[in-house]
């Protein structure tokens, strides 16, 4: 109810306050006996981590996931476990907070950021970082997705996520065998030019004091017909309400998206061939809400950071104007970091389907 | 968890196939004491009704709703009723259905429709029509829509959704007041010269068998700051999530959405101003996922009807390639139909958001 | 949330008031491919039906059940339908409906019924005949349970119920072969000896003007070992649950009860047997709340019916001190029509737990 | 979905195993601006706290929580915090773990545990100590239910449990204003002379290497009129799920409970009289399942603990008969230690209606 779970059957709740004691999370619903690769789930959060690519914050956080439950570490390997089918509950230490960088924020609501909102809400807020508004939070979610992700492998279904556009620097046609090694290119862009002239532009942005916003697509493979709730809880559905619950996302398309605004339906629907293949559809790989066994593709788009250099005008708590100089450390541009989110939302969003497709028959399949 | 039901506090459930004896719904959680004018929901539905514009199908529905539980009628004026708390249950007979003209489809995949994926997920479907993936389900969300919209009119809460785009052709600058006269106009756009060039376009799309898409803008006046959940289940995250759900979008923005890719962050940020007014936000009028007291506005893209007069190439259920020629009756673009759907979505979206917003203090404001 | 739901996969909505124009309800999360025996859905109606036996009120209805949507019925025999996975919308028209006999207790608040605490929390209520707090919601309960049950049979578990006790006349061991046969008994008692003496002491109640309380049992065979989810939603918490919901209903047991207060462990234990079977084992077929694969056993304590011809004092709504003598019509004892109460309550959370159960194992068993 | 979560808009989720890292839980919906008494909640958690009573397990566990989020401790006195209306994480540390005690259990299924379902139901478990389903898990529950009753006493609500029965030793009247000093008694029993012939009776079945059963009773007072969700979510069904929840609990019974079954009408329906008062009521302070306002009652019966001293005959993994001759440590008699556990249970359902109370009415009171 009060919005800090996702998922109807495998379901994350999150918790954590950007510069309080922990983040953390509890993944209640996963199956029991997947074999995890724990080291494979601390990698994904070191793609999110403060660090993980030149372009970002300078906030240092090992981001280390300690596990807390719902694991069987005996009997196999080092860095394995295997799921007991209990929630699995971990916690990401704060370490590196310099909440005093937050003091002259006490009472002053900085522009673009949900200040005023959160305290309209509930009469008070942490102040520091952003409190439990912070990006910080999606370090719990990248834990979650990489979890659903190991159990989508299992079904052969893969996600991939990737920058396609920085400002005005836009991505084109590309070698698909580049997605795979996403991770050594520090804007998460496939095409090693344009990655090039979009990490040009956020250095630009930075050296202004300023911010960059940008689009990033996601594309996911194997899933087969049939997953996807009718009427409210379609596939895509589902897919626009995860992309819209990370921080700075501002709009949400699926295959064709805002393109069929314009199209003729003689031009727009797919043709039907059998069987169903990786080609990218204007349907964008579901009809009617469920997946037609096609590649599924969609992108998102967040607006550029909110805190800046440069000095703002705003008001503070008392309805004053005055004039904000950012502290804290900040990103010039999300999008490098919110690949992996991207990411985990979708393989969230995929393994509840997969899931939730094992009830839809009398027999299942 | 199968998909029927939306909303959390105020909640609805939809049944119903298209070609089946009924559609209907139930209404959960609409809190007791509401006057309610039972005319304005019917009038409500009959904007959305086949037949409501000349730019629509040929299908004739009268769509009359009919209230079977949850209210109470004695001591009130007729025409009127006063909520119980308990649920609304109500019915809307189909009466004009032509089921031979499916009979064709029985065995045959439609382009554009989730015909294949359904029964990839079910193993049969009723081919009537759509089944329930119809859009005349969304008849029920009209009626939910137009519930939530009474009990958001006694918190000064206004929801509008207007036709902004139709394939090529944009609507740009209009006079807001021609917002509530939206419903006299038969594409539903606010500017009849941009309305007439619409209704051209959609013409002759029919005349030509084929189809054409569009954008449906939604603007929300009165909102307080402080409705939304944060982290997953922000305001724009189930705007996003309830607009996807229904049947052709595309896409869904917030604010400056998809704008917001190319804008620098000293540009994107809204300046916070006291009081927060009626303006358009690059932010939409949710920070953080939560309301800022300023307008909200959003837009969502549909795509061109799948269903055209034109033959298509297809395959049937034994994987052979068919030629198809639409029978039943489509409209030849969703839009008009469309913008009470959006309305009633968004009235549902944040009635729930009203009432969560209860539970957010111990000293309820 | 409003709390007209039950089940989490398997989910029955019901709606409605006893006076108004119909009882309902949707069945959401029913799996496809379930060949439903449409009469035999009726059949159970009739056997909760006013007038199904001698022992009950003389309110007549004839319950006919009206079957909305969610099934497919062309290609079956007549009675027969196929299960969509679509909503199975459904309702029963109120039709012996004399409201003027609880005119009087407009403004009367009736001993044992939760007129006042309803009107307290709501601000309103509908008096005719206890409006939504009527028993006869509970119809809309044994058709979801109906099917649940027809569910259940393909999977080999098989739910009985029958009544243990009437006031102070108690059932002592019996022939397992008349559960079968237990339609056929006005009181719903397994022991004909028993059961005439239960008979006698329900007539003398309604001489008497009076009302007598009792105990149903409930025993489940064929639930493989592995149901039930732990922690919150045992097998016997969900069961509890669903037994507390029926009106009237004060207590429940599982297995051995309260009897296991007074008994010490090295007897309570229950021995592991290899396979399971159908004992009557102390802990009633569940342990940590998951079903053992042994025969499940609880039972309910219900409440003398708590409207009775006899003359009482109470107060109206100014707080006037008033004598009630008791219009409308009622039951003496709920016990032989609560018998298919209870079962379909049981089997709403069985088919329900079924369901879940394929979820906890990465391979599903 | 996978039951390690109670409560709709109150909600704790838990997680942890016996013997793995930690136990813990997050607590989402708890209002913002609630002033907390942490040492409070730890004194609350000292109680369940194996050690607390000369009369448990001789485990030795500090059982210290240790918050991780949702709490704001700056500006306010040490050992004191504000709800930041964000989901408060917590954990506690599993410490006096002899997990090497339970390896001769690992292939072997305790008599009266869940160890064979568990294994049926996911194809492995945590042998050690329970696993998931040991008691220790209720430690969370206790806090949870700890700040569920400090959000309670801000509506003078107040919940206290005692036990009323060990084996055949029951509990008569007794002076209500004990009830406040329970803890002091070692069986938590208020009266002294009942209570020294339990604490003899649970040292003598220690001696015997045997354990016994009993009933814990629980009352409320303050609670308005109102609470509660008619038809499935009423006030008692919610009371009976917590209570069958609870670890060893075979029965629960609201107010007159099995007594009902031989009442007659007449006798049972409790007079209504205004104001409402503390006394107690057959109907046990709900009808319809919604409050009366009077004082609420019920019961909750345990069964003997399943562990104990002496051998038992039992099968090991693969069908082997074996004798076991428990290794651990355990209570001969639950009862005084799940005191609190029953309150905090009882603490969370109602914390859970008094925030859904607030959503009933479109003018909320």
């Amino acid at each position: 109810m009060a919005g800090n779970s996702f998922g109807r059957i495998f379901q994350l709740t999150t918790f954590g306050e950007s510069h309080g004691m922990a983040m953390g999370g509890v993944l209640d619903g996963c199956p029991a006996g997947l074999r995890l690769d724990l080291a494979s789930v601390q990698g994904e959060l070191d793609r999110r981590r403060p660090g993980s690519t030149p372009l970002g914050t300078a906030r240092r956080e090992t981001d280390q996931v300690e596990w807390l439950s719902g694991l069987w570490t005996e009997d196999v390997d080092h860095g394995q476990a295997i799921t007991l089918g209990t929630p699995i509950g971990f916690l990401i230490r704060n370490k590196d907070q310099r909440s005093a960088d937050y003091d002259q924020l006490r009472h002053v609501y900085r522009p673009g950021h949900g200040d005023r909102a959160w305290e309209q809400k509930y009469g008070l807020r942490d102040h520091r970082g952003g409190g439990r508004s912070s990006a910080r939070e999606t370090a719990c979610r990248v834990v979650g997705g990489a979890i659903a992700r190991q159990l989508l492998a299992g079904a052969d279904v893969y996600v991939h996520a990737y920058v396609q556009q920085v400002g005005d620097v836009s991505l084109g046609d590309f070698d698909p065998a580049r997605l795979t090694q996403i991770w050594n290119d520090p804007v998460r862009c496939p095409d090693p030019v344009v990655s090039a002239r979009m990490a040009q532009l956020i250095e630009q942005m930075r050296d202004e004091g300023d911010s960059v916003g940008g689009v990033i697509a996601g594309e996911i493979h194997g899933v087969p017909a049939g997953w996807g709730e009718p009427v409210f809880d379609r596939l895509d559905a589902d897919l626009a309400h995860a992309m819209l619950s990370i921080n700075a996302s501002k709009g949400f398309q699926m295959g064709s998206g805002y393109r069929a605004a314009t199209m003729r339906g003689s031009a727009h629907n797919d043709p039907i061939t059998h069987p169903p293949g990786a080609r990218r559809m204007n349907s964008g790989g579901t009809l009617a809400g469920i997946s037609t066994g096609d590649a599924i593709h969609f992108d998102v788009a967040f607006k550029p950071p909110s805190t800046i250099a440069r000095p703002q005008r705003t008001i503070d708590r008392s309805g004053q104007e005055v004039t904000l100089r950012a502290g804290g450390r900040h990103d010039p541009c999300v999008l490098p970091r919110a690949v992996p989110i991207v990411e985990a939302m979708a393989c969230l969003v995929l393994a509840d389907h997969m899931l939730m497709q094992r009830l839809s028959r009398v027999e299942p399949t």
